[in-house]
């Protein structure tokens, strides 16, 4: 792209915030004018270097204010998932390092504590802000800090529907503490949101004009010193009578006994400003409801805030989106070759339903909510449920398909456990997003799935190499699945256009020799394959000849290609990507020590550690299994002196 | 003891029922009194044969209306936990099966769907029946079965407070289908509960008068045909209002747009079926509200809930218990050595707190809470909330102790690796029943923690043979910890009664040498160690000579001992309390292989399958991981060709 330094948007007052004390140098009334500066540079930035826009948009004023209002870094805000913080990076120092961000070496693009003071909390996993929040807020308590240290959890309202989310409200207002929680309220998840929670505070927002005579009310009364802790509870129930006889509205945050304020109009940087000041430092747990627009200030982005939760490169004057064509008959990505297939099936059985948590077009099981919506459910932001629905459904008679992202799906182990493995319920997981992801980093890739689920008693665990494979084996699992079944899929576009092939059933425990060779044995799974075959092609050419299984399923593992393996007496190779330790790694070093058989065998994926961001090329190459380790791995067997 | 077949209660209504059918050939007059008789066969049984005593005695009243309104099994119940289940056990076919509650291929103490097609869903973890029972719910809809299939889940005020209850609320309210929920409360978990949401439900009993006008009102309304679904919201709405005028008190499932209604007595059989058939036919997701008493109708049990729950046996007249007196100089169980252990920790560094969810005094915690109470927090059964609120902790300076039991903490896994070890918070995980739990069966044996938290980088993970190194290895924590470090220790007693060592480091990673020997080389971790000791000790009077390491640390492995274990040239054994794959046995496996090395491997522990109830002896036996299966390995592999 053409989009260079020299053509930085004018912005003279973001420009001279290098940390927040600077910012709390303005006046109130030029706060709307630098909201307008952080919006042009993130449209002039992120057109350029793509990331998550709309979310950071719509929170543009909430973040101006509450590092305006809060002494920060000293008080603390947790961001919850961490997409809308693109605003706070701006205002912490880190305005020069933008251009890195979500690049290998650069700025995360979710809060990273390591990254700096001002990240408070990992983020990048949705509903634990609160928690954390709270644990930090009591800690304070604890050490008895002076002056008090302040504790902000902002989360959305997709993220506040989560069991989690729940949990750490259900708590803060039961334990001492001074957490303020800022509901930012735009309708949306990444999708549309969905649940009762949500219904019932897009309803509370009818109630505007009776939550300002209460907030004026409210004012009035501090003024007056008749607001009190010790008054606290008669004054909730005063208002919450009051406001159910005015807007008919029950509120719920107030019924689990903590202040409510709201909802206010989260792009009136002014009044949250106000408001912010005024409930600052009072006692006990506060939550503060602004309503927000996604996307804010770009209106292609007000208009179509789902595309444009994450909207690749794109043309800032008019909103064009660049690169997201795929050209004629190009593959398509393995998410769309998933929704399409997952469609074939449920129009074959009636059986067949889709569950997803929020990931509605993420995981293509939109196809299937457009063609047959009433067997399609999207649960929000409750992988737990997903699952625990799942082996409800399962008990009784369905076949349920849970599209859930692999890093996401950690949320449910023991639900897959104890709701699904434990009797046998035929669920098939479709663990999307598995493997290496890139630029979302540590908390997004799916490095675990395979080692984790391999843990489970009588889960079938698989890969398919290609897009037929992965059709392939969604229809083994429908049609010979008789308990939870597991395939996994990476990120991102597949190999072939021609995806579309007649499904037919990859029997279960059975992988598929793909070449011959004698120099040494490569044992891959997934599509991993495509990068084993390269580097046996160099190899060849090298004169080393190397034989290559696909497993295909990880467990049940093929025990005969493991004995046929074994039985060319040369050095082995794993190629996985997830994990090693436990993976296809642990499944074959297990193997081989169980009967007692030396071979050398070098194992290639990923090692105990957290993989940070980068391209996918960048992280495999990082990690040492692309085509050239593998190579590598190869070239080295057969000139080691070892075997 | 001496209660036998023949000095059963006499129980003429209960001995006619062999299945719900019979039941409901009862009128509602002669309930009562099988109420009586149920809950006269529970005291004599469980007297004798120990169980969960309290839960069940407080739910007869519920479980005999649900049978006799209900067309069970058509109809589904799902219940939550199902520690109340016992009178659902004797009501559907399985009185005479009763006697062998728990023990060895006798009846699951929880409802089992493998054993009864009354048992509908698993149970045994909190929380999940109100997904599930959606899942079956909406898979009747889908079905478009007739005659309509009612489902039903019933679910305890500790287990509704759990994040996946609240996001099957949630969901439940937000897609069509006919839940009831019926809430057991009886302000209880094991435990006393805890948590804004069972205040909130402890308030709402005091709006009695209001509620039994209202629900008067729309009986009334009903009969005038004033009811229907397109006038629910309306109906709702003005209820709503009505009642905080009344009761000055929100109803937070109407807010979610559940229909509630109660609270009503739980003990008044009668009225729970003349309600449950007012509303069973009724559109729509519902929530029965039932005002229980734990222990009801059990006067020592009443009076001391907790201590009641699974109180072991006892004298049915007079409620002495028996055997629960732990001899005097006798061990202590590894619960209260970890609980005063912390205390004595918490004493030293005021930065130690403790965090349980729900098991106080399951987990000892109730000592540190007796000793420091605004250190300790028991946040209810919310595993993922209580390791993010660690976190939170920990990252502004506390060192929190977070003791959960092992299946339990398979909840919190990606709260483990996304909110303490992605950016090496120094937490401690005390992971309590860690192995083989015994009657409690699969659902409770902590068998996968030590495969699955092998998994995520950077995470300590150590077991110590005996009350000593538990405690050494917690101080360890404290003192060395640099990141999450997690220290298992199985259920019950320990082995020695002066538990109270000077405390001391164990270098992380470092294992110890027990024996030595030269025929073969067992490595064991965690209190296996004294099985080993006892198996070597025999085959040393056999003439045979085995070396034995306790590892202690699981990850980081002691590579050192690891060496000197191979140099041996002998075969190796491995011995743990848990599954083998990616567990201690993966461990070693991985280690010979990446190295190339061949030694003859025995893995010891639980394979690839869910292990079923019976004593800790006899399980243990039956995975062959006992003294006598370590002795047996050691002299086969003595006499083996192999090597």
């Amino acid at each position: 792209m053409s989009q260079t330094a020299n053509s930085l948007p004018h912005t003279p007052l973001l420009s001279a915030i290098d940390s927040p004390a600077d910012l709390r140098k303005l006046s109130v009334s030029e706060l709307p004018g630098l909201c307008d500066e952080i919006r042009r540079f993130l449209i002039h930035s992120l057109a350029d270097n793509p990331g998550h826009f709309a979310s950071s948009m719509g929170a543009v004023e909430l973040t101006v204010a509450l590092h305006y209002v809060f002494d920060t870094p000293y008080d603390r805000i947790v961001w919850d998932v961490g997409h809308q913080a693109y605003g706070h990076k701006l205002l912490t120092g880190r305005r020069d390092l933008f251009c890195g961000n979500r690049k290998l070496g650069g700025l995360s693009g979710f809060p990273n504590p390591d990254e700096s003071p001002y990240d408070t909390f990992a983020a990048g996993h949705a509903s634990n802000s609160i928690s954390a929040a709270l644990g930090m807020a009591v800690a304070s308590q604890l050490k008895g800090e002076s002056p008090r240290r302040n504790v902000v959890a902002v989360i959305g309202d997709a993220s506040i529907s989560g069991g989690l989310a729940f949990e750490g409200i259900n708590n803060a207002a039961n334990t001492p503490n001074n957490l303020l929680i800022v509901l930012n309220d735009n309708d949306m998840s990444i999708d549309d949101n969905v649940g009762a929670l949500n219904s019932y505070m897009a309803h509370l927002t009818t109630s505007r004009v009776y939550n300002d005579i209460r907030y004026k009310a409210f004012k009035m009364l501090k003024k007056m010193h008749l607001v009190s802790e010790r008054r606290r509870g008669a004054l909730l129930r005063f208002n919450n009578s009051l406001k159910s006889l005015l807007s008919k509205q029950q509120n719920i945050f107030e019924g689990l006994n903590i202040r409510y304020f709201g909802p206010f109009d989260g792009h009136d940087v002014a009044t949250i400003v106000r408001v912010l000041n005024d409930i600052r430092d009072m006692q006990g747990p506060r939550i503060l409801h602004l309503r927000t627009v996604k996307g804010k200030g770009y209106a292609p982005a007000e208009k179509d805030p789902a595309s444009w939760h994450a909207p690749g490169r794109f043309e800032p004057e008019t909103g064009r989106r660049l690169g997201a064509e795929s050209a004629e008959g190009a593959p398509m990505k393995y998410q769309d070759v998933f929704g399409h297939t997952l469609v074939e099936l449920a129009r074959k059985k009636p059986e067949v339903v889709a569950i997803t948590a929020a990931m509605l077009s993420g995981t293509s099981v939109s196809l299937m909510k457009d063609a047959i919506p009433d067997r399609t459910f999207d649960v929000g932001i409750c992988e737990g449920h997903a699952v625990t629905f799942a082996g409800g459904l399962a008990k009784d008679g369905m076949r349920p398909f849970v599209a859930i992202y692999s890093s996401f799906l950690q949320r449910a182990y023991d639900h897959i456990i104890h709701d699904v493995a434990l009797h046998r319920l035929p669920v098939t997981f479709c663990i999307d997003r598995a493997g290496i992801v890139g630029e979302d980093g540590a908390t997004h890739h799916g490095a675990f799935d395979m080692a984790y689920l391999r843990t489970v008693p009588g889960m079938v665990i698989a890969s398919g190499r290609d897009e037929h494979a992965l059709r392939n084996l969604m229809y083994t699992s429908l049609e010979e699945g008789k308990g939870p079944f597991a395939i996994r899929y990476p990120r991102g576009m597949g190999r072939n256009p021609h995806w579309r092939n007649t499904m037919q059933v990859l029997p279960v425990g059975r992988g598929e020799k793909l070449a011959d060779g004698s120099d040494a044995v490569v044992l891959s799974i997934g599509p991993a394959a495509s990068d084993v075959a390269g580097a046996i092609e160099r190899a060849r050419a090298n004169g080393v000849t190397v034989a290559h299984y696909d497993m295909i399923y990880l467990k049940p593992a093929d025990e005969a290609i493991l004995e046929e393996a074994v039985d060319k007496g040369c050095p082995l190779i794993t190629v996985e990507d997830g994990i090693v330790s436990g993976g296809l790694g642990g499944v074959v070093a297990e193997w081989l020590a169980d009967r007692g058989i030396q071979r050398t065998l070098v194992r290639l994926g990923i090692h105990d550690e957290f993989v940070p961001q980068g391209t996918p090329a960048q992280l495999k190459k990082m990690c040492g299994y692309d085509e050239d380790a593998i190579y590598e791995a190869i070239m080295n067997i057969k000139t080691s002196p070892r075997q």
